[in-house]
């Protein structure tokens, strides 16, 4: 009996630990979505400091960088492939036709409800397992580099940028 | 046996869990020690946006923060209290007789050291107990409210202020 209740309990902490890390993503997701419905749109195509990122240039590429989670956790390939040369791979301004705000938002939300679906899915041990961009040899290697580590590593990512733009002035 | 064997998993799952947390928290705590230590000390002194706070402040800003974790997670008493009315409860500028950028890089170091000390000390399951500035009560309501959530907040707190830093240009 004593061991099963370490095992119920041990079992509840890992699940316990990692829906608070899922709700730390789901907190700063948040905080995007809601600065996107801030201003009126045309205050996004403003730099958030001068000769800085648009903002609409860091919502694609949050997008980017969030969409780029999914083939990364084995769930799905990314749903919006071609936004990783636009927002990932060159800086703002290096294309002239990209998507709309509105596209945007839109894009933002689907990405973010496929990954919230999945998250729930994941078992507390296969968080510990490692990301498809890792060899089974330099896991062996360097444990750390496993699904939980995304998880994490997008979390301060979407914060990193929130930091930026909540500098962004609205045009007047 | 089994249960034994599935004791020890969980054991391993949540003590695994917090030690990838605790990398966070450094990771990140690392990035704004080597941003402290990349341009001269006059740098420092200007705002990091047009308007907005200038680096020294966010670096106090930051000691504060952090120095809060101490009595939240029941370690010790706040070091450097005093920095709680000048960096965190007033803006920037409010004061004028600020520590200098020498004094605020020690004070970093020594609540980085205190908090790097104490974090390892604590284990899987004292993570999810309630922090110190939540009643029994409220804590009951949400059990969110625990000392896990406080170094994955302070985690993307650090995070998000790295961005604003990002933007600082070196004085010509």
């Amino acid at each position: 009996m004593k061991d099963l209740a370490i095992t119920e309990t041990n079992q509840a902490i890992a699940a316990q630990f990692i829906q608070t890390l899922i709700n730390a993503w789901s907190a700063q997701n948040k905080a995007v979505t809601n600065f996107f419905q801030k201003y009126e749109d045309a205050a996004y195509q403003n730099e958030v400091s001068p000769g800085r990122n648009r903002a609409i240039y860091l919502l694609g590429h949050l997008i980017s960088s969030n969409d780029g989670i999914l083939p990364l956790l084995g769930i799905s390939e990314r749903l919006y492939p071609e936004l990783n040369e636009k927002f990932s791979l060159n800086p703002d301004r290096a294309f002239t036709d990209l998507p709309t705000l509105a596209k945007l938002k839109q894009y933002w939300e689907t990405v973010t409800q496929n990954l919230t679906e999945a998250f729930t899915n994941i078992q507390p041990h296969e968080w510990l397992e490692k990301h498809t961009a890792v060899s089974r040899e330099d896991f062996l290697l360097n444990p750390n580099r496993n699904k939980l580590n995304i998880l994490i590593s997008r979390t301060t990512h979407q914060s990193y940028h929130l930091g930026q733009l909540a500098f962004l002035v609205k045009k007047d």
